[in-house]
């Protein structure tokens, strides 16, 4: 545990600049976002006083706002209040930080659309998984190739319904792991609950096709810089087998950025020789 | 449209009976059940003063607490803040409520769940729709059986993480229908977003075996009441196929409490001899 007092208190900030603190109330109870879920979010990175995936997440906000018929983002609205986060952020005390976007249906009794962002520490757990992961494979109970065409299930929002990624987080805590990895009845590998898994697979990195899965801004990420760093990256049709002959994996994601997987279902995942260059090509801090 | 001077303001209130306007901010926006849709809830009519299924429930959201790795919720708190709403409720304005208790894990950057309870007219929407509703089939994209050994899917649980539900009313409502009515991919019949799926079949009625999906309070209370009024009715495996054979269909929920269906993907569908009956045996007001 670091101490409580030289961690900087999570700050929220409204669309025209105003920061309050999180503790505030801020919510109506008959919010849509709180009662149904219905709402979007997202989450950037921030690092030294800079959020260099922003307009990366705000353009997945905006994906995401289609997918649940909600109105167009006020990107204005969202930069200034990122903007002013980062102002009040105290970076000397706390150098990595998490930015994130609410984005919901508003009150139930009618209203505007709900808006806001939330800046608070990269967590300790999450700094702890970027040494590794231990992961257990998780039946998502659907398959996903038909899902981009049943619109009705938010194939691809990163929606406020997040009940069974949480619990599905829980469980693999609750039974020895950190974190979990989706797969679908037949065994095709999806997701994690709030990551992307890439796989080396004999010195190739692959990740699982993103149809009816969240599309990773990490992962884009390592799409545009890895070709450049002579890392081979592409999707493919990823099938439980395929963990057996693995050279290595991870999960993506904006907190941990990058967690190498040490263990899957409790049998051990090598160190794939590339994960140095990764952690570099994604400038994971400390790395 | 009924005058809006007419109909009282909606309510929250808190476990210790404090009785709040529902446009006062009262959640903090770090809160796991907005963030995260982290959290459970239930709802339950009432009419004229009276809640009559208040502790049935109190017991399912009780059941949801369990699937979720909540705490117990305080049964008492929760039958205080009810009663300091139905205190508080015009009754004679508005005959009709639904009174909603929410239970999350809390804010993320830890403390107590959060509890609150909420009033609300039920809406002329659900209202007109006891005469009919027009009902689009959506594929649920998983089969229903294997789910109930899938803990972290959450079957059973009524959780806050709405959304997709949500996405099916509102597909269902810009399709020219009124609501939805969930299969599996193979054909199963499952239940509404927010309904339980009654059908008449030769005089029978007949619900979708429920595991893996809400277990549903008005359902329960047809089961308890309906023998005596000379009603058969049971679990079923129902098929898509059983739609083309149906003397009648409904939906059962809190609101409405019994919907009849009038259409389904623009098929008519009949209207049971059995309504009235049913409509009786479950007390809808009016009937």
């Amino acid at each position: 545990m670091t101490s409580p007092s030289a961690t900087p208190a999570n700050l929220v900030a409204l669309l025209d600049g105003t920061v309050v603190d999180v503790a505030s109330p801020l919510i109506r109870a008959d919010d849509l976002g709180l009662v149904r879920g219905d709402g979007i979010f997202d989450v950037a990175h921030g690092h030294n006083g800079r959020v260099p995936g922003l307009e990366a997440h705000l353009g997945r906000l905006a994906d995401s706002a289609r997918i649940l018929v909600l109105p167009e983002p006020d990107f204005d609205g969202y930069r200034r209040a990122v903007d002013a986060l980062v102002e009040a952020w105290d970076w000397q005390a706390e150098p990595e930080a998490l930015i994130r976007m609410v984005f919901t249906r508003g009150p139930e009794a009618g209203g505007d659309p709900t808006s806001f962002v939330m800046i608070a520490p990269v967590s300790a757990t999450a700094k702890r998984e970027r040494e590794g992961v231990r992961v257990v494979v998780l039946d998502r109970g659907m398959e996903g190739e038909g899902i981009v065409d049943l619109p009705w299930l938010l194939p691809g929002a990163k929606s406020l319904s997040y009940g069974i990624n949480m619990a599905a987080k829980r469980w693999a805590v609750a039974n020895g792991a950190d974190d979990a990895l989706f797969i679908t009845p037949s065994g095709r590998l999806l997701e994690g609950p709030t990551s992307t898994l890439v796989v080396d697979l004999d010195g190739a990195l692959r990740t699982p096709t993103q149809d009816g899965i969240l599309k990773s801004i990490t992962l884009e990420d390592l799409f545009a810089k890895g070709p450049a760093a002579g890392l081979d990256v592409a999707f493919a049709d990823l099938q439980l087998a395929d963990l057996d002959r693995i050279r290595g994996a991870w999960l993506l994601s904006s907190g941990r950025i990058l967690a190498p997987i040490t263990h899957l279902d409790g049998k051990p995942v090598p160190r794939s020789p590339l994960h140095d260059e990764l952690a570099r090509v994604l400038e994971v801090p400390g790395a």
